[in-house]
Order: structure tokens, then sequence, then C-alpha cells
């Protein structure tokens, strides 16, 4: 039986901190399939740059991904449900309820676990770790 | 006997682009080993805003990636003669004369081909196909 996991998120530019949350996530299972938000449904903080074909190609081809695919417009369950995950991973800093999560799965008839990513311990100086700092350098060198 | 291929470039904020320019390099060979420009060696264009082991991490988590290095800091074909490839890849707009290439490879003693990337068609719209783009639309969004 094949395990497959699902992560998600935004991944706007590109960083290691993304490439460390994939590879935790991969690490859950045997297969990994990566929910990239639509630009239209990120409310929670500044749109994305980079547009949602462009942001699902990079994570296509990262190394851990086996498959990427644009978020569901209006329910973020429904390619849960139809991915049918063993595993969802959400990142260390993601702000999700694990809890109520796991509940909305429950109540849609998903029997899938929920765990949390590890941080990614700096490894180096001067290391941009979020597409948000990567942003404001951009801003502060090039304006 | 397994075929070397070397890439090379500064890879700063990643694109598909970047992508492509590697799988068409992958696709010489069977290994692809990266050379990474130091930031205090690109002098024919802005520097990085990335930091050098940020961009050697983020080209050794693509898929077509084999290993990722740094550049040398003096002599960029000091690591060419220790890699010893069978084929050097140039990106499709590296400014880079394949001859001049060859002839430096052939006063060293180093036996290998010099092959052009592909450019890449454009896939989707809106896609943003080099770094400077990439900063330039973050410059207009979040300024």
């Amino acid at each position: 039986m094949v395990r497959t996991v699902v992560a998600q998120g935004t991944f706007d530019i590109l960083h290691p901190g993304h490439v460390h949350y994939l590879r935790d996530a991969a690490a859950m299972g045997d297969e990994l399939v990566v929910i990239v938000a639509r630009g239209e449904n990120v409310t929670h903080k500044q749109p994305p740059i980079l547009p949602n074909s462009q942001r699902v190609a990079m994570i296509e081809a990262l190394e851990p991904v086996d498959r990427a695919i644009l978020g569901h417009p209006d329910d973020i369950f429904a390619p849960i449900k139809e991915l049918d995950p063993d595993v969802i991973a959400l990142g260390h800093d993601q702000h999700h309820d694990e809890d109520a999560i796991q509940s909305e799965l429950h109540r849609r008839g998903i029997d899938c676990a929920v765990n949390r990513a590890s941080a990614r311990e700096p490894e180096f100086e001067g290391e941009l770790l979020s597409t948000g700092l990567i942003i404001d350098r951009i801003l502060e060198e090039r304006r």
C-alpha cells in the first residue's frame, strides 16, 4: 500500500524553509502531493507575486514532490476528499488548528492523520527563510 | 560510464526558466552537477539578493540536479577541470562564446562538449521567466 501524504501552502518565492517542510512531509509516507493555494484564496497575508501555474510548476520541480495541484476555489477539503491521503502534513508555522481539521475530516468521512512538520534549523548565516523576508530584502536593495 | 553534465548560473530567485534549463542539461547525460556563481563574482548584472549557500541549497533541491557547488572565487575553469565533465550545458540566454570556451578547455586539456540548452516555450499566461521580471513585479506591487 502506497502511503500518500498531502502538504499545502502558497509557495510564492521559494526558499529552504519550503524545501525542509516538503522533505519532512515526504518522509511521512511514500508519495507526496502538494496542494498550492490559489492566489485569490490567499487572504490571511498579501496575495502572492507569482501566478498560480508558476507556483505549481516550481513545486513540482522540487525533488521531494511527486505531484502538485492547485487548491479548490471554494472548499479546501474537496481535494483532500479526492486524494484520500494517509497523512496531512502541516508546516511548522502554519496557523491551522489540528483538532479542527481532524474533526472536519471525521465529519466528511476522511480517515487521515494530521501531523506537523518540524521547523528548519538555521544552517548558515544570512539565510532568508520566508517569502516575506526575501521581498523585504528586495525592497531594501533595489528600490 | 556515467556521463557528467555541468550547468552553471546565478540562480537567484528561482523560476520555470531555470527548471527548463536544468532539465534540458540533465537530459544531455546521466549526472548533473550545477556550479552556482558566488555573489561577489556576479559583475555583469546586479548582485544576487540571496546568499551563496541559499542559492546552492535551492538548486540542490531541484529534481533534475544531482549536486550543486559554489563556483571558484577566481578561476571559473577550476571546478570544470576538477569535475572533468562530458558536457557543459550553457543556458539559451547566457552570453558565453562557445568557441572561446571550447578553446580554453582545449588549452587546459579538458575534453568536453559545449552544448546550448533550448529556450523554454511560454506555457501559461503571466509567467515570469526571469529573476529580473520577478523583482520588477515585487517592486511594482509592494513598494
